[in-house]
């Protein structure tokens, strides 16, 4: 029997959170981003320790979408764009955690608590990284997602 | 940069429930136990699908401690022990969930929080399997754990 391979706890964690918050229980989508960004924070902790130091705003943000992401879902950001004043468009083609979601009314009503979560992600690496964010995630065709980082300048 | 590889995030995710339920916010012990509950649900119907049949009760929970630990935590339980009356006592010598917690005196009043999300784990995969138990869990001397499963008969 090897089915085991296949499972993946991380991402059953993630929807049985998600599940909670679908019947509003005692998470919500600000829950969901709280836990995701205290996580992010974390991570990066570990991540950047033997790090590379950042040459500006871009390189950090790439960072994000080779080392980050791949640590977290073992794949990389398929597409990062900018407008270079600091808005970021990271771009998901098969986001792991939308990839069980079928296209259904009721799924699309409800998905901004499937990619809540990772908004936090995001954010926390960026806030332990030195960059106050605000993150936002827009579901065009499942399971693609694009999350956008709108840099605070101080 | 490889640090990546060590980075578990299904372990911080876990971690950051607990630290949740630490600071008294939102999620307690209880929650924690349904969340485990319900995803350990879901991964045994994963895990056995294609499964062996088990011939009695024993071998059940020897898939517990085998497939289904390994699937989670990436290793099997140490020692199984039973009473050959419904009562089981899985040990794990160096139970992931508690590898990052100290000795401290503050972390052992902790510790249950730690553990309940496996309890529920566990629970909820012989749940799926048909069989009703109460399951708890011992922390004897850091990172090992006992889980005491007592099986419910009709």
């Amino acid at each position: 029997m090897n089915a085991g391979s296949e499972i993946v706890p991380f991402e059953l964690l993630h929807l049985e959170l998600v599940a909670q918050a679908l019947n509003d229980t005692y998470l919500d989508i600000e829950k969901l981003e709280s836990i995701g960004y205290s996580a992010g924070y974390r991570i990066v902790e570990k991540l950047a320790r033997e790090g590379p130091k950042f040459k500006d705003e871009l390189d950090l943000l790439k960072f994000i979408c080779k080392d980050f992401w791949g640590a977290i879902f073992r794949k990389q950001i398929d597409n990062l764009r900018t407008n270079h004043q600091g808005v970021y468009v990271l771009q998901d083609n098969s986001f792991r955690f939308l990839n069980r979601v079928s296209g259904d009314r009721q799924y699309l009503e409800a998905s901004p608590k499937f990619v809540s979560l990772t908004c936090g992600l995001v954010r926390g690496s960026l806030a332990n990284l030195g960059v106050s964010a605000v993150v936002t995630a827009e579901i065009t065709s499942l399971p693609a997602c694009k999350f956008q980082v709108q840099v605070q300048r101080a």
